[in-house]
């Protein structure tokens, strides 16, 4: 039984996370902390557990954390996992982290995205928590970084095409839409029910954090450098994103050879589905799924993908990580 | 020209107001003011002006806005307006006040709900302005105490009955639901939108504010003291407000007789309509209308009364009243 | 491994049946069958069950279901279900009803809601499928009547004051707000998204056929007959029913001493959980459980009741009903 | 008082075209027409006009039309507005129609878009109603082809640009997002509330028939041709359409003078606002304005733009024509 700790205990990827632990068949939760402002019974913090999860949420202490657990999930903002990170991995747990802490490689990256230098020390240890991609390496670390959202849907709905280079690797373009739980659960005017309710609006256009991300993720794949396009939308919507990727061919192919090509690409995979219709981000919701649908018009290559963000984005991509770490079944909790 | 004023410029229901004062024939806006906090070009602070108001809210100062204005509009939370009413007053100004600092006439009832002493002074002069109650007095008015949300719906969902002494005077229950506007516009956990979009609940279970409200003016109209239990409900809505009213009957009434007296009580009332079907609160929205389907269940009237919060529950009421104050067609603008 | 077969596998309920049954640890789906014209494969019908289950709807078959399953649900509308339930049970399985065929046993109040006679025959051996009142009879019984979701809501919210006799017996409103898949996925005007989003509407006011339902049950725990008012809301949510529930009370009783009969009654359910709090239908959405709130306003009992139509009003409690006559553990498959 | 008549008077743009008219000073709705089988009372068919507009929606005929109104809108699907326009005209008056009958002016590319034949002798005389191109053309117009709400939006966010020969004729792409009322008032799976609701899908990807209304449009205005990628998305809303538009820049250009270019291109123009922050739907829905961000990223300008597709998209664009055609101020009836 792998016992599993979380610090962020408080926020939306930790709720799923503990949502899908509930059933997870070789887990169980034994610690839950945060910072001490955000502490309290976790039934008051999240209603929904009440009579579920009988636990408390108090203040992150790598110490006692490294005692009743062996493995924890940092459900941190930036530059809050990497206090956390050092002390749990030195104390032989795994870690688990949700930020972007671990996930820029490219030497600078980090510090320019994020205003802040990277742990350089376990950054160089830290794997990119994207099986589709990784998974044998995710088996051998200590420390995940859990890929971003918008990454997970953009990065699986790309890669098979630039990984055969079918893509001008500079004419990329990322057309996201996000449900409001990506935002985090701090009230703040945006996502106030009033203002962003029946309504779509594009944010942080070209400016994104998860830009270099997807970049740095898709020129890996490519083996060149890439260069991607990346809008966000907020829309109306708990959860999900469905993310319309745009793609410039630098050779003709066919709509039904390059759904043939996805297929192969993700044959065996236990949660990508490609589908030969647009899919709807309702279809995936609550579930570790991910489904593309890649066609083409014209010149272009367009991927429609679509995952929960908090799940696929964020906790149930974590459990699957989490389940290839410890030897479990890799769909174990996410059926 | 009427020209009209608005402290607390930056919150939905002076919006509303703000969206039906462009269409009105015979007003202009040509002050707008709100605490130094919450000023700026209001374009900033609600896009949906930009190119339409070229205002900016300055922070509320009475005697420019006495210089301004014929009539200000007090937007403002309850114990605020108190303080702007009386100086406006006093300049000559006509005041409609949105707040509940001037519904209750009931000695000590303010205190009790509100925690703060009334001002005694100009309460004596207030009219509540529901006009399909006070049109006459209204039109004599200096100063409007303009209806709560919930308490519009209910008094005219329920007046008719309590008129004519059919319902148990102690045995009334409003069972409202209400969109995420009423709440207003200061960003809280509870509406922000992952907490509160997909979800129904029931909060201060028999103890609004609105309930003496209620009870008081109820009262009135049956000219007996009555008794309302009043449950408010939070619906994942922007707008609009749907009362379902109960009343134990004291005398036996058909469905058609009891449809047949709300259709004479409201008999030229322009923003009253009487339905046999259960009205939805979309049928009203963006509107001052309200529709009211009464019937009979058992011993029981049943009445289901929408409105929109922001309109008939708030700046369309207000526009009414002043249409009233200023002799301008009682439906100018609101069409 | 208990072998399950569903009719009606092209509905929500169904859906939401099968969504639960992928994590259950000592189930499977066998067959899948509906009306020959809802026929198919299930990842077209139901998208998010593509690359998870992978079986075609057929038309369905009594003898065909009984070679392949152990039990049978029946998502199907009244009148339908009792078609393939004599046919099932003669074939030595076990069926659990998600209609209302076999729910009501008082003689001729099927008949008198549904306009069809019932199937005496099998309705005699029928257990009203309520875990929380009929365990026992349920885990020794052959054909299930899932409750209604209505009901389900109420009557838990209603139980323990009417066993108790603390309320008056006639005197009993049910305000209940219901998620539009409630009204099926058949598509029709009222449930088309551009009139039922953002907007509450009262419906089949004092009229709706769970209202016997809920007067029946209830009937048996108060060992007196009772009279219940209820009115339906549709609501601007996929899922969820909030009720509040209002009884007079006949003899003077806290809300602290309220809260402890609920406490007391409920203790030890897997189900209920007992709030000070009035609960959101958030907090209960995907699962099986209940949240109340029971309090005291001035002579009335006010319970707000919220559980997931889908779930704890059909296919969850279906479950528990599965889980309760197959010896399995009861929360089986619902954590 | 200009007469206006709508045939199609049961659909939503019909209805919003109504909501308008009620505010108009110089026009009043004299004649409401719609198939047979959708005829009625107006305020049975939408209890919105309850009160409001008492008149019954007639099966249409033209000479009756012709006979009461000065004005007729056609608010029907393609194919059936030809069949009333001609006569309409021939009796003299002015036509509005919102098909696609009378858009596409490219020989055959109507047929290959709509499968049918166009009315070549009514196309020929027919003006594009977009207002912010055509308003001299549309002045001395007898029949106007209301543009689509897609083209709408995308149109007036890439006219600027397209028309200085700054954007790659040939690399557009139109991602857009829109609300569910755009797709009609007929129920239908796809757009039934539980199905559709918090969820975001592309459809039609690259084979939209808005799409080669946009290329022709873009074609007139840059004075080549030029092609577009179009991908509409339903979004989980009532109203609204947000567009994000790439296109690939052919010389370098600073963000501040783009949004100089735009403000230059739309100065005096009543209903376009250029903003620097990108525009919410919220912020013009239920208005006739159109609300445009333009910046530059890498080598490509990226433009958000934002209507409500029922007005500006539609109905309230066909009201601004209607202003045109008669001489009444271009705004009337749309403040």
């Amino acid at each position: 039984m792998t016992r599993v700790g979380i610090i962020g205990a408080s926020g939306y990827a930790a709720a799923d996370l503990m949502r899908l632990l509930l059933a997870h068949p070789a887990a169980r939760i034994t610690a839950l902390a945060d910072l001490p402002e955000k502490c309290g019974a976790l039934a008051k913090l999240f209603p929904q557990f009440a009579g579920r999860i009988d636990l408390a949420v108090v203040p992150a202490d790598a110490k006692a954390m490294a005692a009743a657990c062996d493995v924890v999930f940092l459900a941190l903002p930036h530059t809050a996992s990497m206090t956390y990170a050092g002390p749990l991995l030195d104390a032989g747990l795994k870690v688990i982290d949700f930020s972007a802490d671990y996930r820029l490689k490219t030497p600078g990256l980090y510090e320019k995205a994020y205003g802040h230098k990277p742990d350089e020390a376990n950054l160089a240890n830290a794997v990119y928590g994207l099986p589709e991609l990784y998974r044998d390496a995710i088996k051998k670390a200590r420390l995940i970084a859990n890929p971003g959202c918008y990454p997970t849907a953009a990065i699986l709905a790309l890669a098979p095409l630039v990984r055969e280079g079918l893509a001008a690797p500079s004419d990329i373009i990322v057309d996201s839409k996000s449900g409001v739980s990506g935002a985090g659960r701090t009230p703040k005017l945006l996502t106030h029910f009033p203002e962003c309710n029946e309504s779509m609006q594009a944010y942080a256009i070209g400016s994104h954090r998860h830009q270099p991300e997807i970049v740095e993720q898709l020129g890996l794949v490519a083996r060149v450098s890439v260069d991607v396009l990346f809008v966000p939308h907020l829309a109306p919507m708990d959860r999900g994103i469905e993310s319309t990727c745009y793609a410039r061919l630098l050779q003709g192919i066919s709509a039904a050879d390059i759904a043939e090509l996805y297929r192969k690409a993700y044959y065996g995979e236990p949660f990508v589905v490609v589908r030969d219709e647009p899919p709807a981000t309702k279809h995936v919701v609550g579930t570790n799924y991910v489904h593309l649908c890649p066609t083409v018009v014209g010149g272009r290559a367009v991927v429609s993908s679509v995952i929960d963000n908090l799940t696929k984005g964020a906790a149930g991509q974590a459990l699957q990580n989490m389940n290839l770490l410890f030897g479990h079944d890799e769909t174990a909790g996410l059926e």
